[in-house]
């Protein structure tokens, strides 16, 4: 199998299901209110990839070999599009915290409209993403969900609290963006197994599910290694955001770990370093420090990840959807997603 | 009936059931994990006369007439706690967007561990609550309260993005305050009557239902328009707060209402004081305008409601939970909850 189709072609197999979604996802945020309806299309602009509904998807695909003949059950769609309102709601709150002016080439939220109005709208991105999941007859997308934003928000505490903290391990580091990324396409995935087979068969194939699951976080713990790496060393004008900001901020993330304990001195030559603005954080990173072989060695790391992604594949029948969630892993390793 | 009754007394019929709340709502926002434990203990500070635990624990025996014995089961207890606990999430985002540094007398959580930890803590908070909701067979309290939040939110921001806005109306009004305000005190009555009955009998209760919601949406009113009187008139010891910063802030408030309208010109004379820091606002409101007629106004529309709360109460069967209820309503007019 190779590992390098474009990624047009992965999509092509869901690409019904993401056009639906995406006609109904602004509907359904706003039903005709007049001052809620302009904050919500603004939103529908951060629009990226859908890795998440796309990963949902294709679960949902893959958990039934070929018996699914490329149709999913409306309660796929309704959990697909839960996920993504959720992630919606995160970044509208990300932004917020890191006063952030620009994503994805639009303004933020808090930019365009003040910090109130983007508290606010998160909080009711968060609650219709709610609503729609207890809509579900089979309440475990509610229950799952609720966890897993739980585990988000703990996370992310967890990582403020534990800024400029030296004494940070790589063993806090994973369970951190185990929590605040991983959780998400760990749920993407293992949900949208378990609405397109159904309550009654559940039970028999909870193999698979739990392979869907441990796809999903060892991809979003090396989507959030490689989103770390790209911070450092990225290219802004395709990264699409302002670099430097983890270590002005004073995250300690994987490749900073492996700095610090290159040898006697290196945490506190690292210390000096994080906390300045990000340009000169950046250039002093760079100049003053073996910045790539941190990068190869956080990168290793995520490499393994991907792999255990996708050994995980292996609980999964053979068919098109299973390849392509097999091919899709690669593409978090590209670094432009 | 009198109308006088001590709030202790009333709170006497639901003494172990709030206990127990208070015992367990702690525990259940942070199982053992060492990073929000202390987090969850300083927010368990903001509690006050908790009204809406005790409004869905009265509306849960009132509801039944005598049957009830004192007694309510299990799932009225996770309702109350959900209701409080989403209560807590939007203090702790209001806090935020206020920039408060004191809520009763503690630092709020903003001014503790800082913006970012506070509006991750309230999304912590809200999931948890919805967590909650989500582990009760029946799904009636996770839909309805869900939406709550949703139409919460809907208010808050309707409110801010109208500040200053001098075309706004009392009809106006009345729907942002029974948004952000009024629909969790409903909902906190509707719920506690509808899991005291259990669903098998909701069907033929529907009235005492709809009864006890709008008891808690004209009690939440009055309560929200009590609180805009004293932002303007009220003794800073006694609410606790700094007032004014709703004139400060522009909001636009039922006194304010009553000013504009008094004549030509007056919104023009009103524009200059709003805006203006919170001291010199008052100040000028209290000596160039009849404040006085503004808060007896809004008062008698205040009065009204708590009248209307107390006659919904009439489909109810007689008993002590119902007089608490019609006794709790009086409290909000005292202006001192």
């Amino acid at each position: 199998m190779t590992d390098t189709l474009p990624i047009q072609d992965l999509l092509t197999l869901v690409r019904p299901q993401i056009e639906r979604l995406n006609r109904e996802i602004v509907a359904d945020l706003a039903p005709g209110h007049e001052e809620m309806a302009p904050l919500v299309e603004h939103v529908g602009g951060f629009r990226g990839k859908q890795l998440r509904p796309v990963m949902t998807f294709l679960s949902g695909m893959a958990v039934r070999g070929a018996s699914h003949g490329g149709c999913l059950g409306d309660d796929v769609i309704t959990v697909a599009k839960v996920v993504e309102l959720l992630h919606t709601a995160t970044l509208v709150h990300d932004d917020v915290l890191d006063s952030a002016n620009m994503r994805r080439r639009i303004p933020t939220v808090n930019q365009m409209a003040g910090v109130e109005v983007a508290v606010l709208l998160g909080d009711y991105i968060y609650a219709k993403a709610f609503h729609m999941a207890v809509q579900l007859p089979d309440p475990a997308a509610a229950r799952w969900l609720a966890e897993t934003v739980r585990v988000i928000c703990q996370g992310e505490i967890t990582q403020v609290l534990h800024r400029f903290d030296f004494a940070w391990t790589e063993a806090r580091y994973f369970t951190v963006i185990a929590e605040k990324t991983a959780s998400l396409y760990a749920a993407a995935c293992r949900l949208g197994g378990h609405y397109s087979i159904g309550t009654e068969n559940s039970g028999g194939l909870e193999g698979r599910l739990r392979a869907l699951e441990e796809y999903g976080l060892e991809l979003g713990i090396a989507f959030q290694i490689v989103d770390d790496c790209l911070d450092l060393d990225g290219d802004e004008r395709v990264v699409g955001k302002s670099l430097g900001t983890d270590l002005s901020k004073g995250k300690i993330t994987l490749p900073l770990l492996y700095l610090m304990r290159r040898g006697p001195g290196e945490a506190e030559r690292l210390r000096a370093v994080l906390g300045k603005s990000e340009a000169e954080a950046l250039k002093r990173l760079r100049t003053e420090f073996p910045l790539e072989h941190a990068v190869a060695y956080a990168m290793e790391e995520a490499q393994r990840r991907i792999a255990k992604a996708r050994a995980s594949l292996s609980q999964l029948p053979a068919g098109p959807a299973r390849d392509a969630l097999h091919h899709l892993a690669g593409f978090v390793l590209q670094r432009r997603l």
